[in-house]
């Protein structure tokens, strides 16, 4: 065990972009667990498109990150002492220490998961929150019949990709939007998907909206959205009457680009539900939803797929990567 | 009774605002019900915005209306012949029997209403559709609980009017939007509104949103739209975490005018629920609306008011009026 801990530190605003000057790399002695406390070596720390909105002071539905403090994240890792009598050295544990090699928790929001059957990174993915966050929208916004056609934009993402294969799951259609070829024959050959635009040959509404049309010919019923703008606004044009989209994310426009939706008509004409939401705010869906995505994953029918950048001090870049969609799944940073 | 009767058709569809060469008046002989058809003579026509989605031929909810039909619409009138043993010649009845001096009907969709105790126009409005849209969107979508902010726009209006006297009776503050200091007096005096905002004061979206932040300062939790563009961005950007959205009416679009969206990350960073709906397709919700509504209205806590055209003539002119926001209420023709 060494003695000192890196941990990385949000330095300033981003105003627009996210750049590497927005983070700052510090080097601190390994704390010392109180009572009560426990010492976690973080072993993967998740990235995830929410930290952006956090870095920024707007509006959001949380605090914005006070400048200074080490970043927010959920981590997995092994208990190196523990001070509290609910958890042991050496038990694996997923948490949200943040962006750092050493935490400490007071066992509030840290959870023991059990590292034997799948490896423990898939706590921050398909049996973390992404998982959850895709079951979630799906099952309780969306609510897809047998037979209707889903479609998922980030599709080949840790929400987007579970949310295809649970729609597969349930009989339904499932349709995919994901940046490049690669990604889509991913989507497609992978995952199950029936079909997959490349949002890269659609930059414009009527281009997006066509392309959805035709590998969506039934219309599109449910919409869960993680990116917004052109991707939202194509799909709009396909929805079926009383079609349900689940708002789970807009990175289309976390760089402040302006994304609004034309096809405004679309809402009152097909009687849709737009539903926006934070998983984190609905903990009783937790159980049910890691029971069906573990099943899932241990019988092999939930697939997943993990970008691994590799030291803490690569986390900004992955970080910024992530936001241009360079990752291809989930993204995490391995520390150990 | 005259041997002739009065009715008005399509004659062209609208390629942008409708004009009275859209429409064209015929004279025909008054129909003799058939077995099991009873004549309606219609002394009130209801004009309705739903009506221009009907004579244009966009992706819609309802079939475009047919080129020479006579056009659709809400009547009250009274029976005049009957050979179906459910009405009697005399019989006050509420239907859809169009832009016509006599009506036939077999009787489905036609129901006797009481017009003892109130005026059978009310059957049109507060007690008709406008009044039911309102009460669903209100209680089925919105929910408000007692201490919300409920904002309504065309707030004047048919159904706008009997949203803010609903969210007053649940114990909520009602906020307007209604066109002119007029309309704007009226709903904050006679109708008991907390305040109303004129949008002719307000023509860009910042100063919407000013606007309304001034007459909801605890934010709104409850958006009933019947307007769209600046009205709905506008106020999207005051709603309050898990604010619900009943998308009623998109009045500013109705020409075509781009109504676009911009406060886009308002639907996911304050977790909204946004729904579309057309009360029609809500039957159910009906009995225990109208229950509502027609003791609102008996004790004297629901008000309302009309816009009256005289003879069938004037409809096209009225309705085109309706759409420019120049009627003041609920707006009839009486034909009788």
């Amino acid at each position: 065990m060494s003695a000192t801990s890196q941990r990385i530190v949000l330095a300033s605003r981003p105003t627009g972009a996210v750049t590497p000057d927005n983070f700052r790399l510090e080097t601190v002695p390994v704390p010392e667990p109180a009572e009560g406390q426990v010492l976690v070596r973080v072993h993967y720390l998740s990235l995830d498109p929410y930290m952006k909105g956090r870095m920024i002071e707007s509006r959001s539905y949380a605090q914005p990150h006070p400048i200074g403090d080490t970043m927010i994240g959920g981590t997995v890792g092994v208990v190196e002492k523990s001070r509290n009598p609910k958890f042991m050295a050496g038990d694996t544990v997923a948490g949200v220490l943040g962006w750092q090699e050493y935490g400490l928790s007071d066992g509030r929001g840290l959870v023991k998961v059990d590292s034997s059957q799948v490896p423990m990174s898939a706590y921050l993915g398909v049996l973390g929150m992404p998982g959850v966050t895709a079951w979630y929208g799906l099952n309780r916004i969306c609510e897809p019949k047998a037979g209707e056609t889903v479609l998922v934009s980030a599709a080949s993402g840790a929400v987007g990709s579970v949310v295809g294969q649970l729609a597969k799951m349930a009989g339904c259609r499932a349709v995919g939007i994901a940046g490049g070829p690669e990604k889509c024959g991913y989507v497609v050959d992978e995952l199950g998907f029936d079909a997959c635009i490349d949002h890269r040959l659609h930059p414009d509404l009527k281009s997006m909206a066509r392309a959805v049309r035709e590998v969506a010919p039934a219309g599109v019923d449910c919409l869960f959205e993680n990116v917004g703008g052109i991707c939202l606004d194509g799909t709009l044009a396909c929805m079926n009457p009383f079609g349900r989209i689940a708002l789970c994310g807009l990175i289309a426009g976390y760089d402040g680009e302006a994304i609004p939706i034309h096809n405004t008509r679309m809402l009152l004409v097909m009687r849709l539900k737009l539903q926006g939401f934070i998983v984190g705010e609905h903990m009783d869906a937790w159980p049910a939803a890691l029971k069906e995505l573990g099943a899932g994953v241990a019988g092999g029918r939930i697939k997943y797929r993990e970008t691994i950048a590799t030291g803490l001090a690569s986390a900004p870049e992955a970080f910024i990567g992530l936001l241009r969609g360079r990752n291809f799944g989930k993204q995490l940073v391995k520390l150990v």
